[in-house]
């Protein structure tokens, strides 16, 4: 089954606004093993939205519009997709009961233009808007499965998940097999290094489908079947799951998708360890990233931020001759990391302490280069592990990698640590 | 003169991914000129990648693809074009040295697959990645003009503003009467309330035009013109940016694209005037937008993260009693904002001391209810100013709105004291 998604507004095609439905509407078909292939936007004009219809009914077997059934003049898809197929326009008196009720209960005077929100094409469903006026439309016509939706997404994903679920399952999907996934996040290695790890896995692999994809300093792979039920599914899913995490031990953290920080969060929290860092080149955004997590604050007991080499001496203790002199390694130097993790760890009296210092650009200090970065991680009564990094990308990059590869030496650290117990 | 967006990604149409590039490449095109009448999203297939190119060269002039230019195997948009047009697929050497040195850097492997990334299609002109590695294409083919730019945003929007503007404007936009704009930044006050104050120059202005849009506690005003010089643009945009800034003088934090703590750190280091902060809810998440600027490492002598009462006790001298007991004010209350700035001023001996100290959810914590959050600025021999706030919103968003108030005061209160000297 194949569905097709017109979002219809110029508001989209100026930039105004991003296109989160259809996000909403793809994710949503996905879930029900409905194929999106292709998602157009459209501005407020007759002639390029038949396009689009005519070109989108070609192809599909369901299509989804998103805006453009409001009470001004340019609100137009009900109009046009009627026309387009040949039938009438006309008023659900139900729906301008409902209009003219709110109007009452407000006080106001119902404008003749918010008439236009309860037209209704000849033999479509009516798809009652919840949390707004204008009314939805469901109509299947000659093979194609048309739905017309409003498009604030308040209103859009109540009568998508109320009233059009059923209606799908009623008129299309009747005996379809649902689609599950699962999403497998990893850390510590490169979209291009991991794929080339599951190679074959991925090219001989037809159900369950792997896709990889990468954000910052991260890695997810949604795994996917289609199923009679959920419990067949999850057991061809932790089968698959098990033979991915098995090529990548070091680097799977999580089968849901969350970022690693709050793997962390979460492990420290269960053993009621805490942690604190001393960080320079991130100046914050380390211990930032932890406390975007809830419950952060049993774990994270403080922390340090020390930019200037005055503040590393002042606040942590860093010996004034590691920082100055002719042959003094400088603030961006394993020997600095190493003091500062510890001092992280001492003053603050937390289980885990943990230092960034490096160089994040743009144009170097200490005659280093730019993405050169220490890490360490100092843990009571243990030795203080200091790992050397080389970032390429710009400050931004540079800062937001630095304190995602501390998070995943930490997670391996912890991941050994409880192997030990 | 039209264009089309083809944003190419099957993760776009399974809805993992919002497509905020269509946004962003809508929103620059408009602001030169350039008509959007279609975005189109398709997955990483040859065939139905072919039939939304063909649909597109039929109906516009520029044609710009964003995404599918990765490493790995699916990773086709390259490919699908050269065929399309009848053209090979040539290597950029100066494109490949760049991914292998990068990778000689990084002290790690290059796998074949990364070659993928340097391609170029027979005759198009290079666009440099200066934030990763896959490199852009720009061509021109009977009478199409092809623009290739990778999907993360990251890497797409320097392409965009650097490579991809001047290009069209030596190519496709010779002779066009170019759009000049300029961007002015508020802080401190909200969308709805600025486009108030503004509202009788909204309605009546036909050229310059303005448009303003909300981001999370800033607010961005567009002014455009079209002009045959960009001095003849200017003298019009200064002069209604005059107008616009009498309006809202304590508003208005600068006349092109920066977020607020640029501002802050280029006064600050001008006067060489240095800064501090201590952090309860927000984590380090405001010392790490101010160490997001390069430069702020003059101004930005250090800071805290206390997170739990001990540690504010500990680093910050706050007194027991301010914590604890029935009758103590508790964490999150004025007299504990107080304490926390003049401590960071202090401690650090800096010109300035921040603090930031509230709930941010989800749960309430002291029987305060989420969103009451206290910010303090200390200043060296003045009085301490503290602000209650009483924001909305999720974890994040009264994190991220905290760290920009206090931006705004601070940078309120920057602007008072140079009128004193």
């Amino acid at each position: 089954m194949k569905a097709e998604i017109i979002a219809v507004g110029t508001e989209l095609l100026l930039g105004q606004i991003v296109n989160t439905n259809a996000q909403f509407l793809s994710k949503e078909l996905a879930a029900i093993g409905v194929d999106v292939y292709f998602q157009t936007v459209v501005g407020d004009n007759a002639n390029r939205m038949k396009q689009a219809i005519e070109t989108a009914r070609s192809r599909a077997d369901i299509v989804i519009f998103s805006g453009g059934i409001g009470p001004t003049q340019d609100d137009i898809t009900k109009d046009v997709l009627a026309e387009l197929l040949g039938l009438n326009l006309l008023m659900d008196q139900r729906s301008l009961d409902q209009i003219e009720k709110m109007f009452t209960k407000r006080g106001t005077v119902m404008t003749e233009n918010n008439k236009r929100q309860a037209t209704i094409i000849e033999g479509a469903s009516p798809l009652l808007n919840e949390t707004g006026l204008a009314l939805g439309n469901a109509i299947s016509h000659e093979g194609t499965h048309f739905i017309i939706l409003p498009g604030p997404p308040k209103e859009l994903k109540p009568m998508f998940t109320n009233q059009v679920l059923p209606w799908l399952y009623q008129h299309v999907l009747a005996g379809e097999m649902p689609i599950y996934s699962k999403m497998l996040k990893f850390a510590g290695i490169g979209e291009s290094m991991l794929e080339d790890k599951l190679k074959d896995l991925i090219t001989s692999q037809t159900d369950p489908t792997i896709a990889p994809y990468a954000s910052e300093g991260e890695v997810t792979v949604r795994i996917s079947t289609k199923a009679q039920s959920e419990r067949e599914a999850m057991v061809k899913l932790n089968e698959l799951e098990l033979l991915i995490q098995q090529r990548l031990p070091e680097h799977m953290y999580a089968s849901h998708d969350i970022p690693i920080e709050h793997v962390i969060v979460e492990m420290m929290a269960d053993r009621e360890q805490t942690l604190a860092a001393a960080e320079s080149c991130t100046g914050g955004l380390l211990m930032a990233l932890l406390t975007s997590i809830p419950g952060s604050g049993t774990m994270l007991r403080g922390g340090f931020v020390c930019y200037s080499n005055e503040m590393k001496e002042k606040l942590l203790n860093v010996p004034h001759h590691y920082l100055e002199g002719e042959d003094a390694p400088g603030a961006v130097s394993p020997e600095v990391a190493k003091v500062l993790a510890e001092q992280a760890q001492m003053i603050t009296d937390s289980d885990y302490g943990l230092s960034i210092t490096g160089v994040a650009g743009p144009g170097y200090s200490e005659r280093k280069e730019v993405g050169l970065v220490y890490i360490g991680i100092a843990e009571r009564d243990k030795e203080t592990e200091v790992h050397e990094l080389k970032l390429s990308g710009n400050r931004e990059t540079i800062r937001i990698r630095s304190a995602k590869t501390i998070l995943y030496r930490l997670w391996r650290r912890l991941v050994e640590n409880e192997k030990l117990h």
